[in-house]
């Protein structure tokens, strides 16, 4: 039941542009926003006229329903250029998907393919200035929607906003990231939001996550909220664990995210070969494996950052360091998917979606 | 470590009311609001010059991170007119409180308490004629506040907007309240935000509420997402029981909301030589007593009804209906509260709290 695009984007274009004011070798990450925006309204049962304007702050009512009662769910995506100049997307439409089932969740209406894609890709040729050729740069594409209808009243709202605005992202190097498995605080419920990408699933992980970071770990490793006994996933990323040749990652269920990067590290590891158990994975044995030894790797898979090797692990007072392993399979795994997004390899599943 | 109000409120009048638009016999609730708002901004870590101006849309960046990351919490409280045109708060320091408590758990700086009570006395005083006198009528009151820094990275905001806007409300009469256990979805999770005002439980819930309303259900009866056996509050309101002359009602635990009223509820049961256990209640001890004829009342407390009778549940498919009571709890206690708040009745507790 979506309305089919039956109007053009309405399209006011920035006298100029902001781009010579940003140092593309020292960027902090999502604060320099391209010259463009996309944005659509949904009133009176509709999506309204899709719109992209010179990108600028907007106005909202102090009673619209996002500020209360966190109505509001996001996606997270990137554009890359190849040496050539041509710019892509990576498997957009399941990010339009991902949304729509995030929305449904929070009783937000599903926002239609056709304007999605059509305003995703003409602000794209808009600014694809704004994309960097080279490995590691990208333009972070941030979709999200939120209820802007200005009333208190604790109920899905009548009307809404969709909007699209990118910022232009470097190689987002890690490091060595250190992590700590969850033994109090939890990210999400059975039965709860967690598989969304819903916004309050972030903010409820800033203090724990804070609480993590005094202790000298940047990100917490969730597990379940019933028993602490089964690992889940990151605060933006999903989780593998390869014990000996064998890749190991939970399961989506309704408190986890159904990644990009996870399925398509899924779909590359059956590509080469590797096995990947998709079961839930216990504390106990990953300490175990951690002990004897079957503990090769731990990485975490997520847009922003493709891929994050994890070097170390508390559980319980306990500390587990992770050995370098010589041919990770996380740098495989990235060298595979950066190589795909960025037009330097061949893309057998059609994952590449070129900006034309 | 609050900073004290070390400079007066900045005050601009608005021209005119538009308390004379109002129809106050027949109030949408949360739509209108007052002539004023308060607020207050957060940016170099501090809390900047308190302001009341006119009522009024604000501007914000599309990357302000309440939008993407549900970095909100938020009060409700309301203010109560006698007839002789005296106005009260009603344990306003308790609100200033949770807020605090919610704002700590969502990693946002906590609001002195001097900036909270001196901003929301003064609001009132602004604009009193919008309290009404009679029992039923209110002004409903929402602080709240927000992460407004213009950077998409997921990680807590450095600047925050305290507020607080007022709605006038009338009577709220639920009328009888039908209720569903909750089976599937839930609310919040062991160690997570459930006890906390935080925006993005409420949008959490917008949809398994309107499953349980297109089955004929106003409310859903949360319980815990491990075993959903126990029966824990409702989406804005506690939950109390009563079986043959005893209270039951949940214990307050990192899943469950302190509400004031629930408190006073229970305060007020003690003064009246009522039984009140605080204990953790079971579905099937309540579907047993209902059976048996033991159930006498289940009733919600919250400060938007005050008490919600609820006339009947459902849980497995089965309903059981609650027979009307005389001398019904839920209306002995409400017409204590209300006499309370009203000003019609003695304070022994010092609830009551003069805007003067
Ligand atoms: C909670 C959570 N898990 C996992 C991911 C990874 O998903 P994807 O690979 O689609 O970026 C994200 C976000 O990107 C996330 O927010
Ligand atoms: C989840 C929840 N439970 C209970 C309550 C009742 O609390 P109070 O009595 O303080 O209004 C509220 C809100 O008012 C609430 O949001």
């Amino acid at each position: 039941m979506q309305n089919s695009i039956h109007q053009e984007i309405d399209i006011e274009t920035s006298d100029k542009t902001k781009i010579n004011d940003v140092d593309f070798n020292n960027l902090d990450f999502g604060k320099k926003f391209i010259d463009h925006m996309f944005y659509c309204d949904y009133i009176d049962g509709a999506w309204q006229q899709p719109k992209i304007v010179p990108y600028q702050p907007m106005t909202i009512e102090p009673s619209a329903r996002v500020l209360h009662y966190g109505q509001a769910v996001f996606e997270g995506m990137k554009a890359y250029k190849d040496d050539d100049g041509k710019a892509f997307l990576f498997r957009p439409e399941d990010n339009h998907r991902r949304i729509n089932i995030s929305a449904a969740r929070l009783a937000i209406p599903e926002f239609p393919k056709d304007y999605f894609m059509e305003g995703l890709t003409t602000l794209m040729k808009m600014d694809k200035d704004w994309i960097k050729p080279g490995i590691g740069n990208s333009l972070y594409i941030r979709p999200f929607v939120f209820a802007i209808e200005p009333a208190i009243s604790a109920a899905p709202a009548q009307a809404y906003r969709f909007m699209i605005i990118c910022s232009p992202a470097k190689a987002y190097y890690t490091g060595k990231v250190r992590v700590l498995f969850a033994e109090t605080y939890s990210r999400s419920a059975n039965g709860g939001v967690g598989f969304a990408k819903a916004a309050g699933n972030y903010a409820a992980q800033f203090y724990p996550t804070s609480l993590a970071q005094k202790k000298g770990y940047q990100q917490i490793i969730w597990t379940d909220a019933s028993s602490h006994e089964y690992l889940e996933e990151a605060g933006t990323m999903n989780i593998f664990f390869r014990i000996n040749d064998t890749l190991v990652t939970a399961p989506i269920s309704d408190r986890i995210l159904d990644g990009i990067t996870r399925k398509s590290i899924i779909q590359l590891a059956e590509d080469n070969n590797i096995k990947v158990d998709v079961r839930r994975v216990t504390v106990s044995e990953i300490k175990e494996a951690a002990r004897n030894g079957s503990l090769k790797e731990i990485f975490g898979t997520g847009t922003a950052a493709v891929i994050s090797p994890i070097s170390a692990f508390e559980h319980s007072e306990e500390v587990f360091e992770i050995p370098d392993q010589d041919d990770a399979y996380a740098t495989l795994f990235k060298k595979y998917l950066l190589n795909i997004q960025h037009n330097l390899s061949d893309d057998k599943h059609g994952w590449r979606y070129e900006i034309k």
